[in-house]
Formats: structure tokens, C-alpha cells, sequence
């Protein structure tokens, strides 16, 4: 098979959302996290810690009032990872320096981006307006030769590009150059895009294969990925060789982190997946967040030069990642030890890190996938990590936000264990480092475009988000109203409303976990429909197309009991219960505490239930289960006897709804 | 009951030592572990890390040739936990300074401490030779004031006692004084003492209640108990005092290491049990190896002042590390953040920190509880830590040690898997922090003043360790011939050979794990004697003892299957087995990999069979069980299938033998 782009995503403007679950997941976004957001960069939220974010581009472009010269002394940050707050002694009494993290720029940039999507979707006069003038504040900061990285600005331009391991200059190029594309692509609006293109015009001026140029890589993966769709709006390829030298130059010896930067303390080139050549990877490794984004860089370029040996370290990866190391959640990352993959099937539940953040990532790296090559198998995955790590990421109200998400866990050892001090027991409001809640805003906000591609003549259903889209074949206007009340019901409806006698192709995706599914459509025979059979994942019903044609998919959506790998120490003994896409977990709220003494019946028929959270209706599950009798004898450990049980209901939610009533013990993994 | 010394140790003069299963592991001491730790002392060991402590002792005492100016410039030491070795650059261009952790001096006074032991079981006139020699050099480094720590000696006398809370100054002077008393007691050569006492009195001189004095107190406990040792060897009542204020100190507010030594970073006064007053305090909390040996300070001071208050917080701690926090091995300290207890019933089997030094305090604390109280519970923790925790530390030949003890190893999970980097799947040769080595050394050279307490007319036998004691009754010489094959087998017997008509009680434990047990004494009619019942674990045969009178208890050693309470998550739905004292586990070696497939059934007989080890029968259980079939199909999460089983073979062998055969799986805990 030639490796090549089979489709891309659909124009968010193409597709109208009209589906009662994501319509309300995408309002809240729009209506409680942007405005949020908006309020955090600007540093007006009193419970939440300061971003400093457009403080530090309107220190960078001279527009605070100056109190004190700027960049008297560059403060090398006292750099830690998540958790760390940069934050100055007195807040009444700034200097006029840069605060915060080194990475706080990306801040705007991931705002700006899901502000996009959000106007794509809603036009707004207001938020644009407010857009337009961060994005003039911003581009205030931009120095005569294009670099617009506020941190080094304000603390000492002769620093720059010194420390690429840890400093995230070109991870922050890359989120502006994601935000900014999209701003273009939703407003045609261009000065952001173009104070990038300059941005990036001076990277590419310092970087590259030439011999006076600088042999560096991005410490924190993203621009690869934002260079490419760079290209794919500018047409220039210069950018596209830009990021083919940083895939390339990565894993090169002498390594760059430790041989040519010279760090004087220790360099894990795995957590950079700077250990060896991208092609020649093939385990997933290290922090979690930029492992996905380098190899949905590598993907890309994989997609669009044909790049046979990049695809398959793709596919490698993406089976070490998906096979061997990913929570039935969708969460990735089994260690909080650099946020990272751990060995093969070492995934513990109470540990766990699975960042909100990586299965995002793991998102946009499965849609990658499915633009090279139209398989089950990735939007299985992109499924399976959106329904309940991605979702679980944030509360029902959408004002606050799990970065870990782990698949049990007993609040006392989050408040006394140090080893679960990562784990918390209730979501958090907002962190000085915000990375989970702003990446969570622009997924959802541009979902569409994860559930649906195209090419010339087929519109390929990743996912059943309902809403209208439309599409043009060969100038023609094809429109499909898609009728969803996914994840809760297994029907879905494509119902064509375009032009009448259009040819093309839908391509349907059939959920790898459907043992049952039935697909119809009316009119086949006076339209001259084909339908294939299940192709990778996929069916594809093609012919010419009128008004009213209908195809419908029907998946009944039985409960699944599923048990994992034998190779999972975690859960051996251990099932848990998906239904759909969705994965459900037990909460104390519902049954009682001590979870891990529950036992569930596998030959009993698993109901249908609701619950209420958050004053509204949850459907829930109700499964017939044992619970062991505690055994607290006068010693800690006692001849053994076997264990005796009483019979209890097993109430189970899905997994991403847990948490919002409080903290309690809450487990995904049950014994049978 | 008044609280007050109800017996002491037997002097180990008086105990020689006859025991085929001790006899070995204290010659390996004598011959292996004190002969080594010398050259490691001296730097003389090429593969383990330098020591530098006798030539840090050479420096301050100004008897190594100077190159340089002594004390040039006081260098803060990078201070981090174990592993942290304060290597110089070029180890064959050493400075005059001092090198190693700030605690180094005490792996001179471990050593003389196990010396003094083992020349108090055997006289070696070339040994006490060359702890005559090393004393000399100590004593050199001393100052005219009495103050004694290289560390500042060397790099400058202003600063001591500056941070308490981190640079083991106390530390070291009480490894010091318990060093020096043995010494004395063992050989009659008091230099050390004088020495120690000098050092002692600087201290009285510097810290006490009196209000110009310093309020502080030590960082790591040890001082507390050495004091104590120190005054009943010297009678001055002045070492008591200083001990008691040491513990009044502690936990008092302001709070000393955090308010008046103010340091900048973070104090956890948890991890120095130092977050209330001592007799307030009921959970055994922090650092393990500090928390036990503060608790048996806290035991020598209730024991000897009478102090009820003391002596009850000793039980409510006592019950919190013994019945909530301690492994089924005696281990105790749940999780490596901070080699510390964890909250209870959290005794993660592959993350345990367990360490050996910790166990070794434990079986401190456990002694210094008998001699309060005589009651089995104390004397069957500090068997259930000797034979399991305190073993394993050693490698069978006596030449590699674990500082962690796990209940459950994964080679793999070791090498790649951060949060278990402390766990090492097989034993290490000898650390930079040389611990768990020397503590093993004095513990074991020193073990029959565990096993044997005595008052004026009793004789207390807590451990079956063989051997003949001899003991003075008003003026009568008492003599027992104990014989034992424990922990193999059962039977112990005491031969009465001393001298005729001698009225005494003989106190022998029951332990606690045995269902069944008979005691019989030949000739009591004879000789008047009285059995006792069992009174808190132990049966008090009384009376008048001739030559010839023996008494037999006999413990058939069933094996048994043991479960945790089942507020210990990990171990729900799992048993251990033990027979006797001993803890047994699997190994990979004998059994197959994927050990957590494997289902123990508990309803089939386990026989005893043997399994050679490092060239050596070894006493091994074998049962009978079910290997669950490997699943691992094509995707990571699959319909659950009831699992399917093979019949299997179970080898068990003794915990304390694992790792004995190079790297391996090994769990302790097994499905039922």
C-alpha cells in the first residue's frame, strides 16, 4: 500500500453540531471554560493561580507602564515539572519581569485556537473582538526579527535557543502556529498567521541541515505536527522541511541534549523519544503527552511525503502504545514518573497517570492515522479515549479539571501516600500550569473534525457526532443530516439532504467492539447504491445520492464484561464493564466503601439503571455482585478461612462522570 | 501495673552460643561481614563505593600527611537520601577534606560495635588488635572540648550543631556511645567510653532546659536509647537527663527544625516524628528506621523512670507499627517516599520499602518492650522480623545485602519502572550509606541479648537461639544447656547443668503462632517445681534446680496459610504461607514465570521437600495449585472468558533465601 493522504479532516464550517451529548459538552466549553480561560490569562480569578500569561506579552511588547528597566537579570527559573507555581513574593507588587512558567505563552496559544473553533461553530462578535485584541497584544511582542517568545524577550535575547531540552521555545512556537492557523482558517483573519510565518521564518534562518546552522530539536514535541499544517494553509515548503528536520535530526548522535547542550544533570532521552532515530522506534516511550505528539508529527509527514519507513515506525509505535500500554479508559502513561509510558502491560489502576493531555494527544494522533489509512482499529482507540479519559477530564459544570486520571482510587492514600500525591480525589479548578483544561477546550470544540474526514468523493463517519454537514463533490453540494444519540443508544442515521444525484461514497465505521450491527439504507436500488462489506473497520455505501436517502447503522449496545491481557498484573482476577464506547466504574457514593471487597457476578444480566449526578438523570448500570465480609480480626494477619459474602447490587457509572459528588473511593476494576 | 525493668539482657559473656542454624550466621558475620567492613572502612575495596570514614578520622585527628590547609572552605554537602554518594572528581588526587555523607563517623562506631560483639562471643586477640588500633584514631580526631564529628571537625567548628534536623551530629554521637559501651562491656577497655563520655558531657553542656542552652534535638533518633545505655553503664544520672530532655523536646512549639532552625526548604515534621510530644503521639508515622529508634528510647525511658505516660504511648505506637503497619515478614515501612511508614493497612508488596535496618529497630524496640512487659506479642514480632525481613537482608554467603525488602519483585518492573528503582531484584554488594550491612552485623553478633532477658531469680527465653547460659542466683551459679533446631523443627530443650538447689524461674515464650504446644519438665516432683499457665505468652516453670532437670516445649511447626485483615487492599483474595517464624515465598526459579498467575489450593495437604541453594539443602514446601492459562490475544482488552487452569506443582522456599539464585520473579503473597 502506498502511503498517502486517503483523506483529511472536514471544515468545522461544514458541519453543524447538532447532537443532545456533544452539544452540551461543546456549550460548556464555549459558555464556562473560553470566558474562564479568558479570565485566567488576564490574571482575574482570585481562587485560581495566576497565569501571568498576557502580563508577560504586554511586558514583552512595552505596553505595562514600565516601572523598572526590563530584563535587569535574567533569572534562570527554578524549572519542575507540574505543580511548580513561579509565583512572585507579593502579587501587589510585581516587577515588571516575566513570571510564571517558561511555557505560559502556550497559554494564549491554546485559548486562541479553541476560540477558533468555538467561532467556527458559533460566530460571536464579542469573543472575537476580545480575540482580535489579545492577538494585537501578542503580536505587540513580536521582536523586528520575528521571534516571539516572551520569556527570552523580556529576560535576555542573547539566551535564546540555549536550552531546547527544557526551555519549550519551539514547543510555544508550535501551539501559536496551531492557534494561529486556526484563528486564519475560522475568522480569514491573518495577523496572527502571519507574525507565525515570521516566527517561523526566523527558526527555519537558525535551524536546518545547512552547516552553520543549529543541529537542535524541540525538548517538548508539537511543532513538528504545527509546521506541517503550517504548509498545508501556506502551501510553503519551507515549513514542511523545517519539521522533516527536526523529526530527522532527533535521536542523531551525538545526542543534542546531553552532547551538544551540555545539561549538567541528567538527561533521560527516552523521555524526550530522543534515544534513537523516529524511524527506528518502536516502543512508546517516555512522557506520554510528548511521545503522542511527536508521532502524530511523524504521521503527517509520513502522510504527505510517503515516507514508507516513517509510516511503519508508526505503526509500530502506535501498537506498542495502544496494544501493550493503554488503560481501557484510553489513558496513556502508567507512571507519574516523568508523566510517562512504563514497561509493557505495567498499568497500575491506583498509580496511574493517564494525563488528560496524552489522550487528547492520542486523539489527534489516531485521526492522523485514520488519514493515511482508513481503519477500525484508530477510531476504536480515538473512541474509546474520548468517551472516558478525555471526557473525564472535566466536571459536568465544566469548572474543574482532572490532569490524572487514574482507575481506582481511595482518597486517604491520595491525601496520606506520597506516591498518589499526583492522584486527586476531586477535580481541581485550575493549575498555575494549564495544560489539561485549554487542550480539553480546543478537542471539543473541534470535534467534527476528529469525526469526520474526506476526500474528493467519500465522507468517511469516524464517529457519530450528529449535526449537518456538507460537503462539495465535483461542485456539487452533497449534504448528510446525521441523527446520533450516541454514546447512550446504537442508532444512528444518515439522512441525505443535498443536491439530488450526486456520486460519491459515505464510509461508515463499524465500532470494533460491535459483535452485532446492521446497516440499512432505503432507496438502494433506485439510486444504484453499493454497499461493501465490512472493509478494515469500515463499509462503504456508494452511488449516486438524492434527497432523502437514508442509511442507518444499528448497534445494539449490550453490556460488555472485558478482562485484560493476563499479562497486566494490575487486573488479573479483575473484569470491567464497557457499554458502547463507554467504560462504567463503581463509586462508593452508590454502594458502599471498600470497593476492592466487592465481587461481580459475570452470569448475572447486567441491567439498566439511572442515576442522579449533578441534578440530572445518568444511565448507569446495575449488576448483581458479592461482597467479601471485612475480616479486622485482634492480628494483622490470621489463619486463613474462606472468605464469606453477602449479596449486594453493584451499582456502576460511567467512569467519566465519577467524582462530581465529592471525593469517595471509585474503581473501574472489579473482581469476579 | 507499674511500669519498671521487669529483666534485662543476658550479658553476651555469659551465652555461648551453640545453634546450627545461628552458630552460621554469626560466624558469617565474624568471618565475612566485620573483616570487610574493615577494608571498606579503609577504603580498600575497589568495587564498592569509598567509605572515607577512618580517613576522615585521620584528617580531623591531623594524622594523615597535609597537603592542604585543613577546613578551607566549609562545603554544604549536596545532602539527598541513600544513593547519593559524595564521590571526589579524582579519586587519586584527594584533598585533605572530608568526603562521604554527613553521617559517615557512624560506620566506624557500627563496626566497633559488632566487634565488640563478637570478641564478647569470641576473644580473637588479632581482632581487638586492630579495634585498639582504630580507636586510637578516633580518639586522635577528638578536640579538646570533647567534640567529636569529623564532619565539622574538619570542616569547621563554628557551624556545629547548626542543622540539626539533617546532619546527624546526635546521630552520630549516639552510634558512637553504643559503639563505646559495647566495647567497654565486651573487652573492659575503657578509652572509647572516656571519649564518648567527653563528647556526651559537650553536649549535656550545650542542649538542656536551662534557658541559655540550645532547645534542639536530634534529626534521626538514636541518641535518645544511647543515652540511656550510656547511664546504666555509668550510673551518671546526668546521660538519663540529657535523654529525657531530648524526647521532651521533641514536638514542642515552636517547632525546632522548622521554626528556629528555619530552614528554607520544606520540614516534614512527620518524617522526624517530631509533629507533637512524644507521649501524645499514637501513630507510628515517618521515617521507619528514626520512628523505631525513638520508640525504643521512649521504651528505655518509660522502663526506667516509671513514666506511665511514656509507656502507654509506647503501646498505642507500638500497636499502630505492629497490628496496622508491618508486613507479614516484620517489615515495616510501606513506602520508599521518605523510607517511611505509610497511612495503615497500606503494605504495597512490590513498591514496600521494608527496610532491613528498620527490622533490625523493630527487634530494638521489641527487646526494650519485654523488658517492661513480658508478653509473647512483643517477643513473636521480633521473631516474625529476625527469620523473614532481618535474614533477607544478608545473601546466604554473607557478601551482598538488601537495604529493601519487597514482598513481590518483577525483575522487569526494577530495572525500567522509576517508582520501583529502590526495589533491586538481587542483593548489592555494599553502598556509599552503609546502613543495613553493619546494623545486620551488630544485631546478629549480638542476637542472645534478644533471645534471653534475665531479672535476680528468672531467666526469660524469648527466641530459641542454642547455647549454654550461665547465671548468677544470689550467688548460686545457674546454668542452663538449651539445644534447639529451631526454626525447623520444633523441640527446644533446656538442660539444667549448673549448680544443685538453686531456686529460680525459668520463663519460656509460647509463641503466639502455635495452636498446639506441650511443656514438660522431667523430675519437677523431685524438685519441687511449678508449671505456671500460659501468662501472656509465656509459662513460668518455678522452683528448685539440680543438675539433670530438663524442661521441653515442643511446637509442632504446622504449616500455615495465613490472610491479611482486609483493609490490606493488596492482599485481598491472596494467603502467605509460614511455618513456624518462617515466611515462605515463590520464586521463578522453581516455579515458571508470571508467578501472579498462580492459584494456591488451600484445601490440599503441603508437604515439606528441600531445594538446594547456593550449594545447600534447603528446608521448602511444596502444594498444590493452578497456573491460570496465559490470555494474550490480539487486543489488550477482551470478552471476559471464565479463566482456565493447569495443575501445578507450588515450590515454596524460606523469604529470607530469595535471590539467592540470580534475578528472579518471587512473591510472597498467592490467589487463593
Amino acid at each position: 500500500m502506498a502511503v498517502k493522504t486517503i483523506s483529511k479532516s472536514v471544515k468545522l464550517q461544514n458541519f453543524k453540531v447538532n447532537d443532545p451529548f456533544w452539544k452540551n459538552e461543546m456549550e460548556l466549553v464555549r459558555k464556562e471554560v473560553i470566558p474562564y480561560q479568558w479570565e485566567i490569562l488576564n490574571d482575574r480569578v482570585k481562587e485560581a493561580a495566576p497565569s501571568f500569561c498576557m502580563r508577560n506579552f504586554k511586558i514583552a511588547g512595552k505596553l505595562m507602564k514600565e516601572k523598572k528597566e526590563l530584563g535587569a537579570a535574567f533569572e534562570e527559573p527554578k524549572y519542575t515539572f507540574r505543580g511548580f507555581e513561579a509565583l512572585p513574593e507579593d502579587m501587589n507588587n510585581l516587577e515588571d519581569k516575566f513570571y510564571g512558567f517558561v511555557f505560559q505563552d502556550s497559554d494564549f496559544s491554546k485559548w486562541i485556537e479553541a476560540v477558533a473553533y468555538s467561532l467556527a461553530n458559533n460566530p460571536d462578535a464579542e469573543l472575537e473582538k476580545i480575540a482580535d485584541e489579545a492577538i494585537d497584544i501578542v503580536c505587540a511582542a513580536q521582536q523586528e526579527n520575528g521571534y516571539l517568545d516572551t520569556y527570552y524577550i523580556i529576560n535576555g535575547m542573547d539566551k535564546i535557543f540555549t536550552n531546547l531540552r527544557d526551555h519549550h521555545e519551539l514547543y510555544c512556537f508550535g501551539h501559536l502556529a496551531e492557534g494561529a492557523v486556526a484563528y486564519y482558517e475560522a475568522t480569514g483573519k491573518d495577523k496572527l498567521l502571519k507574525a507565525v510565518m515570521r516566527f517561523a521564518d526566523f527558526i527555519d534562518n537558525y535551524f536546518g541541515a545547512d552547516e552553520e546552522k543549529c543541529k537542535g530539536y524541540p525538548g517538548h514535541e508539537i511543532a513538528e505536527m504545527a509546521l506541517v499544517r503550517l504548509y498545508e494553509v501556506t502551501n510553503d515548503e519551507k515549513y514542511l522541511n523545517l519539521s522533516k528536520f527536526f523529526l530527522d535530526e532527533r535521536g542523531k548522535k551525538p545526542y543534542y541534549f546531553s552532547e551538544i547542550e551540555k545539561h549538567d544533570n541528567w538527561t533521560n532521552h527516552h523521555y524526550h523519544q530522543s534515544h534513537e532515530p523516529v524511524r527506528e522506534q518502536k516502543e512508546a516511550v517516555g512522557h506520554a503527552v510528548r511521545a503522542v505528539y511527536l508521532y502524530s508529527g511523524m504521521t503527517d509527514m509520513a502522510r504527505i511525503t510517503g515516507d514508507e519507513k516513517m509510516w511503519e515506525a508508526c505503526k509500530n509505535l502506535w501498537k506498542s502504545a495502544t496494544r501493550d500500554k493503554m488503560y481501557v479508559t484510553g489513558g496513556i502513561g502508567g507512571t507519574h514518573m516523568g508523566e510517562a509510558f512504563s514497561y509493557p502491560f505495567d498499568l497500575p489502576n491506583d498509580t496511574a497517570y493517564a494525563e488528560t493531555c496524552a489522550s487528547i494527544g492520542l486523539m489527534f494522533w489516531a485521526k492522523r492515522m485514520l488519514e493515511v489509512e482508513a481503519k477500525g482499529e484508530y477510531a476504536d482507540v480515538m473512541e474509546q479515549a474520548l468517551y472516558n479519559t478525555v471526557l473525564a477530564g472535566m466536571a459536568l459544570d465544566g469548572k474543574s479539571f482532572f490532569y490524572v486520571n487514574p482507575l481506582e482510587v481511595l482518597p486517604e492514600a491520595c491525601h496520606r501516600d506520597e506516591r498518589k500525591f499526583h492522584v486527586k480525589p476531586v477535580r481541581q479548578k485550575w493549575f498555575g500550569c494549564a495544560c489539561c483544561p485549554p487542550n480539553l477546550a480546543r478537542l471539543i470544540s473541534s470535534l467534527p473534525a476528529y469525526a469526520y474526514t474526506e476526500n474528493e468523493d467519500t465522507l468517511f463517519a469516524h464517529l457519530y457526532v450528529g449535526g449537518n454537514i456538507v460537503k462539495d463533490v465535483n461542485g456539487k453540494k452533497a449534504e448528510f443530516e446525521i441523527t446520533s444519540e450516541y454514546p447512550w443508544n446504537g442508532n444512528v442515521s444518515f439522512k441525505y439532504v443535498g443536491e439530488d444525484n450526486v456520486n460519491m461514497k459515505l464510509a461508515v465505521r463499524i465500532p470494533g467492539w460491535a459483535d452485532e450491527w446492521y446497516l440499512t439504507s432505503s432507496r438502494d436500488d433506485a439510486n444504484e447504491k453499493t454497499h461493501s462489506d465490512e472493509i478494515d473497520g469500515y463499509v462503504y455505501v456508494e452511488g449516486v445520492w438524492s434527497k432523502g436517502d437514508v442509511v442507518e447503522l444499528t448497534t445494539p449496545l449490550k453490556t460488555r464484561i472485558l478482562s485484560a491481557d493476563s499479562r497486566v498484573r494490575e487486573n488479573v482476577g479483575k473484569v470491567a464493564i464497557m457499554r458502547g464506547p463507554v467504560v462504567y466504574c463503581m463509586e462508593e457514593n452508590d454502594n458502599s466503601k471498600d470497593l476492592h471487597l466487592y465481587k461481580l457476578c459475570t452470569e448475572e444480566e447486567i441491567k439498566n439503571c439511572n442515576v442522579m449526578i449533578e441534578g440530572k438523570q445518568f444511565p448507569a448500570l446495575l449488576a448483581k455482585g458479592k461482597k467479601e465480609r471485612n475480616v479486622e480480626g485482634d492480628l494483622l494477619y490470621n489463619n486463613y478461612q474462606k472468605a464469606e459474602y453477602d449479596d449486594v447490587d453493584i451499582t456502576l457509572i460511567p467512569y467519566y462522570a465519577w467524582a462530581n459528588r465529592g471525593e469517595n473511593e471509585m474503581s473501574v476494576w472489579i473482581r469476579v
